[in-house]
């Protein structure tokens, strides 16, 4: 169950709620976030809400069965609208691409790719400072000085920025260069990382888990804003199954599930969804035609030179095309 | 290696090919179609086609080295164009919508649905008549008498019927009464069956397995067509992953790959692709947009009294609206 | 619901069973099987199992709640043993191994393995003349012809012979050449063979499907003894996961389980289950510990010239050693 | 390539060693753990090893083809024995049981446990303080309160302790109070959180991730060696797949590989890896049977009331049976 206070509501209020819900052996967790207040209960007891509800200082109150509550759609019916200032919006009707490299290599990329987005009005530039690798062996970004020296030109070019954070320390210096914090596959379980960023006042993208189930998601999206933020993103980007044709399967089904069970965006992510160059784009439109509110994409000046995963990057013409495609997708999806 | 006879090759021509190819011990599979003569030749040692390819009564000659060889696009570069008669055709640039109910149910059942395809100009009824059920308990289709009631009435509308076959032994009493073979997931790897139905020059729609792979699907169709039936038609229907949240997981990532490495059309089967009626249209459009040439779908006058499979099957007005969206979807994508 | 029925039930008694059953609305099935008569009745009324239970004619009456019904071991709680003549007995307290080739491929070979077998004290001889091959151009195995030349020898050695059978037309003329009629993995749905065998008076070996749960395992069972073979065991063959590392997961989790939930034998097949030569063995004693009543495994007098599988296939010499770990691993699992 | 450096090698023939690597274009991570110095080698130009391996200063060379490097069998012949104290050993030949509550509740039910494990002569415990739990309205453990109070009982008995760390802020404080430092699934690839156990000199049990490949695994553990710590083992618990009848699928297959591939010890977890309490003992002995190095498994006085996974624990009297028999087994197999 869930129950909004009032932005208003007393100390005596307040316990009068509390007390009610104890005396019915509920649990209580009080979740105060950048926009509201709430509480939410659990408990075993069958009781009527509205002896609740009806409680001075209690703005609403809702049942909700399933695991996750506050990103439920069945507690919240409108969707979720993320603001990221300069006229940049994530959610429902607002169709956003974000695109750019694997990694960030050198000055001379950030520009090039800079320039491309700005050329085809691509808004959010994607690109990773600190990057995930199975192998020790293997280049792990330039970290927070490549960060920074990224952070200055896409911001002089009113470009917004998603990168991955890996850890908790990395939070807090990584702050002010960072527009979007996007949590990686293998960390959507990492439970410290989300509750730390649930005390972070900047909109996170969280990746489904490489073998992770849809509830899991909507679980891992709970932990942040059960945590204090309430603004969050979903990202599809593939799941790990017995065929190894291409990368991962990219699960078609979990968009219009993830529409229907939250009010929070949904993100595709095409690239690692199939992990084929020359397929990027078909699985990106199917995922648009499916209800996706934006695409995260790779894009690279010279894909066959990038320092990672270079078989699932687009050419700057390739993605030109496919800008254009998936724009011209997404209004023929919503006039259809 | 793959090598297309003249219609009129002599036999001595033939031999003097054989000859030079058993001569680099090269194994030699004469395959017979409805449409040519070819002789696959599977061997190690490497030599120059060239030296065969200029023998007299060679049509054309191909190097394969995917395991499946007849069905590849590296040996047939035209995609395959299927004619049904009365100007239904099935392949690249001919979008075609299959619809209808899990199982044949009655008389009036089958005239509601013709009626209901009529109304709105679609060409092909899929409907089963011997159904594959887990348990032996349940029921198991109208069998031949149903088949023989249902084409009476198909085809006085004019509306083709691809059916479901099980075992070799039914192919007889049911191709005067079929117009596409389907063969089922769980029969997708019964290869006595695919031997068979190379023999028939009906077309058949194949299944993917239900944790099939891409390659044994196109290895599948090699059956077919090298027992002599060059009319198939591949369909991703779902694959089984470790997510629950619904039936099967449509992978998307598999029709611009099954487009790329066979000529033969594919089809794409949202209903048990996803199993959830209500997320059944989304995931039709997404395959659309990835490259579907047609959609197999469930329909039912009354889904909730359908004899199984309810949950992934539309009503009529649902459908119609489907039927709308696919067409308008397929030429959106034609022109993008 | 399972009602077995006294051997002199009269015509009156069933009747009045039957009646009492359809009165309240129960679908009732006839099963007649080598041993005896049973009716399964399934419907949603609840009742008194005892109103019908003190009929006469009636010989035990339990309700099964699981989708299968007569190899639930909620019916019959005492495990089935399989008599193969000749001393030889399949089923709980009696391990068997049953140890050949791949495929049979020369009379000198069958030879070689019988008189290897006899050398072993292994009563059982595995091979294959009707091979599932993904590719039609593979070798798919002698046929008819093999296996009558196979049974001519190993009849004359006391080896018992356990052979796959891929289609319901083969039956008949195998019948006579056959002790144990193997269904393959990729027949493990093929429902019309299923049904065929459960006609036939000889033990059937039936695998799991590649992907196929526990439960279609059971109910895949459940149409052979429905239609009148209770002579069934199951064989866990491993199944496909994402892991690559080998070529199947042999899941050790379904022995207990199965043994929990069904009266039937339970066999492990390590070489398929594993598909690595030099692993077989810690994965076949593995599944003794876990609880399997035997062990179908590949042999071969040199596995690198085998017709195929030859990877997970062991030497004479590999696989004497491996018989005795294997029955004093038994020997200790039933003292332990 | 891994080269072994003599402890006393000299700055000048470390300067001889890296100049000669480097003039071949190949990259140089240096390692330093607690027993040894090594250079780890990456470059694609063929050379013969002996012209570096006879320089002075180095011990040992060899080229391991392998992503992971220092945790592969092919560099290090002779298995890898931890030493906990006290005369407790983990590695081949050391058979060792870790058993204890899935979460730490009560000073009362660590003294039972405690009291359980010196009764049967089990030298490790294990339990959760920090406990990853999808929900975040879940109990998350006790934290260091709870550990410091498990720490003072376990160590007055002599009895070792195994818990999870969950993030690298916790490895401080936990030090002292642990004697294994585990990881568990969901942090199976969180690169942070391993770097950062490789600079601590305290042996680390990893479990494999839930769909986590061996490979992965073996690169995970490089993660922690190639930071300066060579005490690791590994954990097979269990992966997800599409079969739902239990909890995980143990891959049992997953055991001789490790056996073969690394020198590192090789631990099951039964509890896990079938999550069935009443199957937990047949899975035990079948994962001793194939290899396994130890066992790590929840008991608890009273399943039925554990905070969490219950369904998994065995009683205290169903562990010590339990107990007796992995011993037995252990014995048997290393006498077969």
């Amino acid at each position: 169950m869930i129950i909004q206070l009032e932005k208003d509501i007393s100390t005596s209020q307040y316990k009068e709620l509390t007390s009610r819900l104890t005396d019915i052996q509920y649990d209580i967790n009080r979740v105060t976030t950048q926009f509201s207040d709430y509480v939410i209960a659990v408990g075993k007891k069958e009781f009527d809400i509205r002896t609740i509800g009806t409680l001075n200082g209690i703005e609403d109150i809702h049942r909700v069965s399933d695991a996750y509550k506050l990103v439920s759609k069945k507690w919240r019916v409108q969707d979720t609208k993320i603001d990221l200032g300069d006229g940049v919006h994530i959610g429902t009707g607002d169709f956003q691409i974000m695109a750019g490299p694997c990694s960030i290599e050198s000055e001379e990329q950030i520009e090039q790719t800079v320039q491309h987005l700005l050329d085809n009005n691509v808004r959010i530039m994607r690109g990773g400072v600190y990057k995930p690798r199975s192998s020790p062996y293997s280049f792990r970004g330039l970290g927070i000085d490549g960060l920074k020296l990224w952070y200055k030109k896409a911001s002089e070019a009113g470009i917004k920025i998603i990168t991955e954070v890996m850890m908790v320390e990395q939070i807090e210096q990584m702050m002010p260069y960072v527009d979007i914090f996007q949590v990686g596959a293998r960390n959507s379980q990492n439970f410290n990382l989300l509750d730390a960023l649930g005390g972070v006042d900047k909109p996170v993208l969280l990746k489904r888990g490489i073998s992770g189930t849809i509830d899991e998601l909507l679980q891992a999206a709970e932990y942040i804003f059960s945590n204090g933020n309430e603004r969050i993103m979903l990202c599809e980007r593939g799941i790990r199954s017995y065929e190894k044709a291409y990368r991962n399967t990219l699960d078609i089904n979990a968009i219009p599930l993830l529409k229907e069970k939250t009010h929070l965006p949904v993100i595709v992510d095409p690239s690692h969804g199939i992990g084929v160059r020359r397929h990027v784009a078909p699985v990106a439109l199917a995922g648009i035609m499916a209800g996706a509110d934006g695409i995260i994409m790779e894009a690279h000046q010279t894909p066959e030179k990038a320092f990672s995963d270079g078989q699932q990057t687009l050419s700057f013409g390739e993605s030109k095309s496919l800008f254009y495609k998936m724009r011209e997708t997404f209004k023929f999806r919503e006039n259809l």
